[in-house]
């Protein structure tokens, strides 16, 4: 479980690390989009994952909307665990963890490459402004508080992002 | 630790989350990348995160190159965690899960928005073919086996991915 301060924290990431932030539950969504899978048995084999901890896992899934349920079977009742649009619209998180782990955590070539199915073209998750503008460092973003922080908390993260917007230097190790 | 399988799966998302793959991990990159923090004691504070737990995720992030530790003060003997180019790279994950989490696990207004420093636009990250198409959903995704896929592998992998390929469904629940 997380920490006592966590609900406090207004922050879309935090909440979307609720729902599916620990290495199984990305996964399980990659074995979903990726590879199809959809029954529990072959979960289980491509993942050597607990089976408890995937039954928490995809039933956790079926409560967040991520996942629906649908029974197959009825003697022995057998069901199968569907991608819901919400679990489908993970890709973009999955497709930019892709990218980061060819760049950075795989010794070679990619071992997985994803393409347009329009054109075959490769397909990366690039940062872009609503303008076009492609984004490549995190220096040529400024993060504001947006309508949807709590009151309480507005005024303290202002704070800490006008801060952080004062240091050009952003905190960062030479490489 | 993940199961016995695990090692033997090539792929970059697997990598990844190897690295960052729980949700105090990506909450830490967060705080650095966003709200500027490098010092134990702010991230302490910001997460309510047990210092043993964050103690070992930091020290992590530097063993894998993510952070880089700096010290600041020799008594009593105090140090800063750095992000690295490789830590900065998490950028698009951390804003393809803002994405995610706006949309599916908000239920308002976004409590934070990123706008291009350049132009003031807001930031998305956007799935993009290299011919520039824009992607909406997995099913306009091909996914191929590459170079960095172990021999071992390629084959079992090549199978499930043309066995997705040809489902038009793709196993997914009607919304």
């Amino acid at each position: 479980m997380l920490g006592k301060t966590y609900d406090s924290q207004t922050c879309s990431i935090a909440r979307s690390l609720e729902l599916v932030g620990e290495r199984w539950s990305l996964l399980i969504i990659r074995d979903a989009l990726f590879a199809g899978l959809t029954r529990f048995t072959d979960f289980q084999r491509s993942l050597g994952i607990a089976t408890n901890v995937l039954d928490d896992r995809l039933e956790r899934f079926v409560e967040a909307g991520i996942m629906a349920r649908r029974q197959y079977a009825e003697q022995p009742e057998l069901a199968e665990y569907l991608l819901t649009p919400m679990g489908r619209d993970l890709l973009p998180t999955l497709v930019a963890l892709t990218d980061w782990g060819d760049r950075w955590a795989t010794p070679g070539e990619p071992p997985v490459i994803y393409r347009h199915s329009g054109c075959d073209a490769p397909v990366h998750a690039d940062l872009r402004c609503a303008e076009g503008h492609g984004i490549d460092d995190a220096a040529d973003v400024n993060v504001e508080t947006g309508p949807g922080m709590s009151e309480s908390r507005t005024e303290t993260m202002a704070a800490i992002f006008a801060s952080r917007a004062r240091d050009p230097r952003l905190h960062t190790a030479s490489s």
